[in-house]
């Protein structure tokens, strides 16, 4: 029999060390978004392979782990179609427009849906990145206005600010500002994601490089040189108002300059804590599946996001057959507990812990009595681990007081 | 686009109510064997399909999701062993083994373990039978003696009762025990099994029947003549050492009978609320790898059992190439969440609940203010859900009092 002792390629054991971190996360998540109203929702990790190749998922549809057909016999299948029925989820956003469309009429509208859960990519591994990971989205269905927007926002700050986070940055630009802004300075709108994909690079190539890239692409020199010189703004703290001032015209409805301000104000009013809250006209965000709002959350030192969402108006009705407005934040659960790990973050925890260490062989009668001062002592709240106790107590105390135990008691034989 | 509504086969969506009762009960489980102890640990959902399959999971081996090795090409796979690298676990054993051999360098000996995940059997689906469920395991890894059985009981049956059961039955038999007295009786040892199967039928079908069985097995008339007049004292209510007698003899290390009385006296003095705990000389439990201590929890009323565990000190040894004596106690979760939906079971919940209801169109300045106040609420402790004013707001209501909110407050475009 040969077994193999380490886990899959690229997927975690997690010791009980993580597990106090990861659970205690979690449980800051739960309890925070419980307080803004989210539910609680879950669905199968493993979803319909029409479904995950319905090209909603972007080049994550290339990093599917397939689910053999059961029973299928080799012989008959022709291609992978044929022997895979099922795969595993790779993300949260999917299963979701599932999960409504099948469940709407015991739902109700608006829909606040919280769901922390593992999802797969077939990723190359490497620090930080997983083949298995733990997703946290909420998401908001039914609400047309702004208030999604608001609630999200609200709420993920206030997580992160429970979480100890502190100056932290939450950028967020609308996809209506960016394509106007392609449309008036001139672009071809076949030519918009282009654009957006080299706007996107600004904060590793700048501006400048921005500039070259642009017009490497052939575009027309006056519209890359008006769009250029626009983004000079980018950074100088403006309002979207102020940014995007008369020159956007007819391009833009000025419902989305008011909604923007409206969202700032309003999750400033709500904060719980000091961060920054701007109007970022560089913002994009890779998904094409956003249809206005976006916004982004980054820690400062921290190179990448660590939290990131949208509106996407247009994909839960693939699947119900009717427009359900849509806005979500997807919190990168992975990502903040590395940054918490690094940071040597305590998990708060003023449980008093009591170890009852037993010699071997110690009579019915001693055991009895134990047990019983265990079990009222944990009537009163406190953790009792009640365990043999090793030959090499002081040891087996050492690695005791690591995991939290300050007090033991030691039951011996005979009494000394 | 062809989009699928509902789920997989036999895999489930959960509904905000569903969840509540979920994740209630899971916080109730890790809150009580917490206080005893026990460590949360994960491991992946996806497993060697090597571990997968080297007989260690009986029955379950046949219903594994498989899933096809990344890259691979149909052309160059003669069969499904070159297809599938992985697969999904089917139970939380099997995986806890490996991880105790991949990380016994960095955890505490003895070990307790607590594991909830999602485990996947490609089982015909039916009530309460699902391809996807959750189990939920504490094992003591490393521990010869019994406090691991008396630890591992006095847990689960104190999260029984913080669950508002009450009346169950914990049975206790030892392995030990069925062998000497199937060797007292002189059955060849090559027999044991069959013998212990039709045993196990006890409950269903009677000791006449069990008797039927065994003669129509051909075993020796002497040898179930005997077996069956020793069990008519099952059921006495005696205990292992009244039960079993002089006869066992040298069939029996006695340390096994004084075992389970220290056992039973020492879970009785831990017990935390209303419950029978008995030997039972006609529990069996299926799995072959049970080598000392087994045990079920039975509730009145219902057929089955609702926990069920025993002492395995061979299994894990086949990863780490030493021995590790282990002893495990596995929750029904999935039936216990079914009965106490059954039950109507209402998950205590004393959190104050508004509902901040806006109507559409509400001015920047009104909104700030209504999340200034949300804000000051939720600081309070109060669930607030700020959501849009549907045009029929007393369904809205309705819909809100059904997931526990009993406080609205109404914001409008303007006064009246």
């Amino acid at each position: 029999m040969k077994c193999i002792k380490t886990p899959m390629k690229g997927m975690n054991d997690y010791l009980p060390s993580d597990m106090r971190l990861r659970e205690y996360v979690q449980g800051q998540i739960k309890q925070t978004y419980g307080s803004y109203g989210f539910s609680q929702i879950e669905t199968p990790c493993v979803e319909h392979i029409e479904n995950l190749t319905s090209k909603q998922g972007g080049e994550n549809e290339k990093l599917i782990f397939k689910i053999l057909k059961r029973g299928e016999k080799l012989a008959s299948a022709e291609d992978q179609t044929d022997l895979c029925d099922s795969g595993l989820r790779y993300d949260l956003t999917l299963p979701l427009s599932r999960y409504y469309a099948n469940n709407m009429a015991q739902l109700p509208s608006p829909f606040k849906a919280l769901q922390i859960g593992s999802v797969w990519r077939a990723d190359r591994p490497q620090k930080g990145r997983f083949r298995q990971f733990t997703q946290c989205d909420i998401d908001i269905l039914g609400d047309a206005t702004n208030l999604a927007e608001i609630e999200l926002m609200g709420a993920t700050t206030s997580m992160l600010v429970k979480l100890g986070f502190t100056g932290f940055t939450v950028r967020v630009n609308d996809r209506h500002i960016l394509k106007a802004m392609a449309q008036a300075c001139g672009f071809a709108e076949a030519d918009y994601d282009k654009v957006f994909i080299i706007l996107d690079k600004m904060d590793k190539i700048g501006l400048e490089g921005v500039e070259k890239e642009l017009a490497a692409e052939g575009f027309a020199a006056e519209s890359v040189a008006k769009y250029v010189k626009w983004f000079e703004k980018a950074g100088l703290g403006l309002s979207a108002r102020e940014f995007c001032g008369e020159e956007l015209g007819e391009a833009l409805d000025p419902a989305v300059l008011d909604g923007l301000d409206e969202i700032l104000s309003c999750v400033k009013a709500g904060a719980t804590g000091e961060f920054n809250l701007v109007f970022d006209p560089t913002l994009v965000r890779g998904m094409g599946y956003y249809t206005g709002t976006i916004f982004e959350v980054e820690l400062p030192g921290f190179s990448g996001s660590i939290a990131g969402g949208g509106r996407y108006d247009e994909m839960v009705g693939k699947f119900c057959g009717q427009k359900v407005c849509a806005c979500g934040f997807s919190i990168g659960f992975e990502r903040i507990i590395t940054i918490l790990k690094d940071q040597g973050y305590q998990v708060p925890d003023d449980t008093r812990k009591v170890a009852f260490l037993a010699e071997k062989g110690l009579s019915a009668e001693k055991k009895v009595a134990m047990f019983r001062e265990a079990a009222a002592l944990r009537a009163e709240g406190v953790q009792v681990m009640v365990t043999t106790r090793a030959k090499n107590a002081k040891n087996q105390k050492e690695t005791l007081r690591g995991e939290g135990y300050s007090e033991f008691k030691e039951f011996f034989r005979r009494e000394d």
